[in-house]
C-alpha cells in the first residue's frame, strides 16, 4: 500500500533503522515483512515469538523523535493485542482507534474489542466505520453494500466518540493496489473528505503540540 | 449469521452436545461464543489456551456421524491454524479451502497461507474469490469495487484449482445480518448461483459417498 515492498531493515548503532518512505524521513515503517527473505514466506509463529518481536519493534527500533506512532493490528483480542498494549504502556499511549465495517457480524467483534480496551485500561479514542456505503460511478446512486450506521450506533451504546464513516471507493482501492498517492491524485473523492475529517477530529482531541 | 446467538452448549454422556440448527440435526455448530456468559465478553486468551480449546472442539464434542466438518478460521498462519491442522491430522482432512478478496494486499496474505499449507502438508482444495465485483441495483452496471481477478491469477500461479468468484451482494449481506435463509429467499441472486457452483465443484472433487 505504501510502495515499500522489497525494502529492507538495516542495523544502525542505535538499533534497527526503520524503512523511510521519503527523503525528509517524515514517515518511517517497521514490519515483519521487511525481515522475511521471500515475500511469500509464511510467518508460522506461535504467541511467545510474536510477543517478543512486538516488544523489539517498540524498544529496539531507532524511531527517533515521532509525532505519532501508529500500530496497525489484526482484528481480535489475542496475543498481538496484549503484547502491543504491554509494550506501549510505559509510553502512555493516546488510545485505541477502533475500526469496524457496518455489518452486525463485524460490530460483534468490535464490541469484544471495546471490552478488551476497558479490561486493559486503554482509552478508546473513537470508532470509525469503514466500507460504509458506495456511490455508483455510473448512476451516482448511493448503495449500502454492507448495510450502514452500525458503527455510529455502537459508539453511542459504548459511550465513545464516533469519528466518521469512510465509503467504499474504487479510486482509493486502486491507489492502495498500485502504491499511488491517493491524496495527490484524488483530492475530490468522497473517501478523501471522510478520511481528512477523521484525521482532523483525532488531532483536535490530541493533547500535543505539533511543530 | 446462522441465527444461533444466545444458544448454549450442554454436557451429554459422550461429551459436549453441539448446538443444532434444525430438528433434523442436519447442521450442528460449536463455537467459543456458546461458552461465554455475555456476548460482549472479550476472549483475551494467549496461544496455549486457544490451542487447548481447539483440540477439545475436535475430540470432546459429540459430533456423531458427519458428512463434512467445516472449520472456519481467521485469516493468517498463527496458533489457531497450527492447532487446527494438528488436531485434525489423525482424521486425514480433505484439505483447505482458501478464500481471498481481489485486492493485491489480500492476495499477499493468501500467498503466505498457501506456503503454510505446503509446509504443514495440507492439501489446497482450491481458491475462492469473495467480494468480487458488484452489480449496481439501480443501473445494472457491473463495478469492480476492489479490482478483480486476483484470486484466479493466484490459483494459476500456485497450481491449485480456482473454484469461482462470489460477487458483493447486498441481499446476501442482509440475509446474514438478519439470520434469514438466503437460499430460500433469493434463489435468483448472482451470489447464490456462484456459491452453488463452488459447492458443486467441491462435492465433485470429494472422494466420498453421501447417502
Amino acid at each position: 500500500m505504501l510502495g515499500a515492498q522489497g525494502r529492507a531493515v538495516h542495523q544502525c548503532d542505535r538499533g534497527w533503522a526503520p524503512v523511510f518512505l521519503d527523503r525528509e524521513q517524515s514517515i518511517s515503517l517497521m514490519s515483519v515483512g521487511f525481515l522475511l527473505e521471500k515475500p511469500d514466506e509464511a510467518v508460522v509463529w506461535r504467541g511467545p515469538k510474536k510477543n517478543a518481536l512486538i516488544k523489539q519493534f517498540v524498544s529496539d527500533v531507532a524511531w527517533g523523535e515521532l509525532d505519532f506512532l501508529v500500530v496497525d493490528t489484526p482484528p481480535g483480542t489475542s496475543d498481538e493485542h496484549m503484547a502491543t498494549v504491554e509494550a506501549l504502556r510505559p509510553y502512555q499511549p493516546l488510545g485505541a482507534l477502533v475500526v469496524t465495517t457496518p455489518q452486525a457480524v463485524s460490530i460483534g467483534d468490535v464490541r469484544r474489542e471495546l471490552t478488551f480496551c476497558r479490561k486493559t485500561g486503554l482509552r478508546v479514542m473513537g470508532i470509525v466505520e469503514n466500507m460504509s456505503g458506495f456511490t455508483c460511478p455510473h448512476c451516482a446512486e448511493c448503495i449500502s453494500v454492507f448495510s450502514r450506521g452500525g458503527g455510529e450506533e455502537l459508539a453511542r451504546l459504548a459511550g465513545v466518540p464516533f469519528l466518521g464513516s469512510v465509503p467504499l471507493d474504487p479510486e482509493l482501492t486502486r491507489s492502495l493496489e498500485e502504491g499511488h498517492d491517493f491524496i495527490q491524485e484524488f483530492p475530490g473523492s468522497p473517501a478523501f473528505a471522510a478520511l481528512s475529517s477523521i484525521a482532523q477530529k483525532i488531532l483536535d482531541a490530541t493533547p500535543m503540540c505539533l511543530p
